[in-house]
């Protein structure tokens, strides 16, 4: 299996549920600085352009973060990565999506690449603090879902990992202030040896 | 079980899906034209305040276009809109999230809303053809997938209720050209009486 990452990009999050599952895994870094994700051989492998990506060794590609995080969960079951009830599945995915598609999307992207949202220079810092009221918003919502659990779902799982990599982006990589109901999921997620490795792997300790 | 909508709106999927089901259900109008949605009693039930929202009869609500559908599909496993396997689940919440976060979110929203995206309304058409563009790509690599096959994944499952509401936006609200090979697609969802009902209900034939 090979896993295309882009250190310190979404990418993380699925970086940190291969290293908790612990089978043998290829890691392959999508130079984004070299403009790697247009060019071959990435861009005929996905045509997408992004990571994370998971070729599996029977050949087929899986893009999106929620989609390759099912996957690993899936054919994993025995590390528990995901509820087996169907409240369960929906419960994550809808956690999973506001997550993806508008705190990171909507919130983070707009910080990290203001560019993409207007063609007018002074008008970035406006964009940027429109994705930080998004992600501001999106921040206490996780939160109020996590409340005096130790994880969102209670038990740990993908969701986990997905508000990890948004947790490290906040404090990172936008300094954004974090609730202080999310500090102490941080500092659970820092302290489990897989997330451990995958910062290690990344560069990012 | 109580829908929460606005004519036209990414909701119209969810009501396609709800039609296919054919169970009973309350059909509740958000009037965004008078910001109903940022308003008491919507807000206090949706914090996000936008549609589709789904209010279950124990009082749970669930948000998140694929998150509903999903909660659709798998109570309701004798209407087969979700394939049985992992790969069909992982492969229907691929397209999906493509669909819903990137096609829909980052390319209609940019047409619909682009004040959204910038504070200068001399950008607007700028704004405005980025989102043609990422609608552009989107749609024909949608159209790779579904090939010669009658549907995204074979057999009619929820992910064709997702590309539906694309395509219908595209011809109805963003005068999009949609790729050949969906035309096909958008007439064979077209004709089935479940989209006919929804469309009716919503005001839009």
């Amino acid at each position: 299996m090979k896993f295309f990452y882009s250190p310190n990009a979404c990418s993380l999050g699925i970086h940190v549920l291969l290293e908790e599952i612990g089978k043998p895994y290829e890691r392959l870094w999508v130079d984004f600085s070299k403009g790697a994700q247009y060019k071959e051989p990435y861009v005929s492998l996905n045509p997408k352009s992004k990571v994370p990506a998971l070729l599996r060794d029977d050949g087929v590609l899986v893009t999106e973060w929620p989609a390759i995080a099912w996957y690993l969960a899936k054919t994993n079951p025995e590390v528990n990565l995901l509820p087996s009830t169907i409240d369960g599945e929906v419960r994550t995915l809808e956690l999973l999506d506001y997550m993806i598609a508008t705190v990171h999307m909507r919130g983070f992207t707009r910080i990290f690449r203001p560019a993409m949202f207007t063609p007018t220079i002074a008008d970035e810092p406006a964009v940027k603090q429109t994705g930080r009221d998004i992600i501001d918003t999106g921040l206490k919502l996780m939160a109020q879902v996590l409340g005096a659990k130790a994880y969102l779902l209670g038990d740990y799982s993908i969701a986990d990992a997905a508000l990890f990599f948004l947790e490290h982006w906040a404090v990172t990589r936008a300094a954004v202030q974090i609730p202080p109901a999310l500090e102490g999921h941080l500092e659970r997620m820092r302290a489990r040896p897989a997330v451990q490795r995958a910062l290690a792997a990344e560069g990012l300790v």
